[in-house]
């Protein structure tokens, strides 16, 4: 690969999974791309996609303008990030941070790059690993407008919709958790399901187009759920809650008659239950949320 | 409203939302609706509409061909069908249960009706009553095949997409079960997550359309799960076990230092990671299915 002055150069710490599937990406549009990994070899085929494998972190953080790191969680990016060889590296470079952590842990982030005058942008990537560098791809990211829209041209090489959500460090994390949440819950009532159903004599096949309906009936009732907590009208005459305790109670019930653990639907029956007893039983599910935030 | 004897003719037990929405779809489609409920005046607009109030529900039965029984449970419907009055009345008829509740009383209620001469019909809806009579609207039916097809013009009025999953009587039920699991627990996920949102300033305006992009990646991932538990792979090549359980931990840390209660995650979280310390941490989240089902 013959490299350029103009050609846009990035350092990718981190290749499990998203880690090289970013990379893969960034090769695929003809981005000059250094790779560190702390174990090595994992490189898969993207040397030969020409990915430069650097000795140490420091080494591929001197490589590149901007450095992007996805690992499993922040504990494992400041084992790297704060290295003083990694950080003296990172002075006045751009990092940008796309493992998921707590907003807690994306602000003590920001402190430490300023701290330590690292440019620093906070990300979360709210799709699988199989949509980088495709249109399904979703990033968020936040920081500095500044920072963001100037290395924007080298982020959009991993394709998909980019949004910056604001200059406070915390928001992408935010999103992240929040969204993470739906997204894991929604995968236990999916895997509990199988199980369920299966005990019952229909098969995850025969059951997962029917779950692809459930999923579809989900965005309409997020926005008006948003909508009720936001404007704080919680109407259930549609749905109310003494209806919707009762199906659960069943989910409950015959999963435990198969002696399926139902801890998950025991936790969200047990939510909308403590809610009708506090005198909502009328109010439609959403109502949960302002008991959960209740102090 | 004239009387033809050509006139398809329905009778509709039970006017929460979802009776009252099934009824409004019945009469729109011209067919002659006879209705009851528990509680007296609950019709709202349906007598102008042309829904004729019968003074008890054996003689609401006794109005049609085919009775439709949508009430919250089976407790509610076995304390009206099990009448003696309503059971001579339906000897002969048909019989669609839409109630919600678990495939063993849908047996049961299945064997009671072969007992009393009823021609019995279970079902669930599977979409919120606003869809009921557009095209949006689930329906799942199991019981006899030529019951099924000889009303089926009758229930066609409802609209939607209507499915006879088997003779055998729980088949509705047990998908209604295994969906509704999907259903609470995305929705227990969701108002966590706008509450978790809130606590750090994001707006539930701001989250919902992320939240739907959630929604939009689930129905790929269901398919793929169900292939895994089918076929007894697990592949957690592209999101291992050993990354979820760190980015299930964020949430339940994020969410618990704002107070909220996060049980539902807590009790997620705790699956994964029982399911890790059984070995199966490079394993994906369909593993989970699996160590549900093991006995
Ligand atoms: N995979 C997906 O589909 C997906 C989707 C959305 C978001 N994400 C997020 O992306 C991030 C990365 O995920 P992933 O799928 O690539 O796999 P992962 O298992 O979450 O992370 C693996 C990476 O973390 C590194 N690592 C762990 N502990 C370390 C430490 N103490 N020091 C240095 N490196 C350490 C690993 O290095 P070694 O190889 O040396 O162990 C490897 O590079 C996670 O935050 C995840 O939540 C992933
Ligand atoms: N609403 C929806 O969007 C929706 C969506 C899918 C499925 N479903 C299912 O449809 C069914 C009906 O739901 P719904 O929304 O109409 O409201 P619901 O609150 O579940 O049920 C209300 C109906 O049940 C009756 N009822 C309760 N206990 C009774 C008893 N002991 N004897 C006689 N009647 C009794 C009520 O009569 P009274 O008026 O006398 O109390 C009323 O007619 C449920 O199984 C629900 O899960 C509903």
């Amino acid at each position: 690969m013959s490299v350029t002055p103009q050609q846009p150069a990035v350092t990718v710490l981190g290749l499990g999974p998203m880690g090289r599937a970013l990379t893969g990406a960034f090769l695929a549009a003809g981005v000059r791309t250094t790779v560190w990994n702390r174990t090595p070899g994992r490189e898969g085929d993207l040397t030969e996609r020409g990915a430069v494998t650097a000795a140490s972190a420091a080494e591929a953080v001197a490589a590149s303008p901007l450095t992007v790191i996805c690992m499993v969680n922040y504990d494992a990016t400041d084992a790297v990030l704060r290295q003083d060889a990694v950080t003296a590296a990172l002075k006045g470079r751009v990092l940008v941070n796309l493992s998921a952590d707590t907003p807690g842990r994306a602000r003590d982030t920001g402190a430490w790059a300023g701290e330590h005058g690292v440019r620093y942008l906070d990300g979360a990537i709210m799709t699988p690993a199989g949509t980088i560098g495709s249109p399904a791809g979703v990033f968020l990211f936040s920081g500095p407008a500044g920072t963001y829209e100037e290395h924007r041209p080298v982020l959009d090489a991993l394709g998909g919709t980019h949004t910056h959500l604001g200059e406070e460090i915390s928001r992408a994390a935010a999103f992240d958790i929040a969204l993470l949440d739906v997204f894991w819950t929604s995968m236990a009532g999916y895997v509990h399901a199988l199980a369920l159903a299966g005990a019952e004599g229909v098969s995850p096949r025969e059951l997962a187009p029917f779950a692809a309906g459930i999923a579809q009936i989900l965005p309409p009732l997020f926005e008006e759920f948003a909508g009720d907590v936001e404007d704080g009208t919680y109407s259930g005459a549609i749905n109310p809650l003494t209806s919707g305790v009762s199906s659960m109670a069943h989910v409950v019930h015959a999963a435990e008659d198969h002696a399926i653990d139902s801890g998950v639907m025991r936790a969200v029956e047990g939510l909308a239950r403590r809610t009708v007893a506090l005198g909502h039983g009328a109010d439609g599910f959403s109502r949960v949320a302002e008991v959960l935030r209740r102090r």
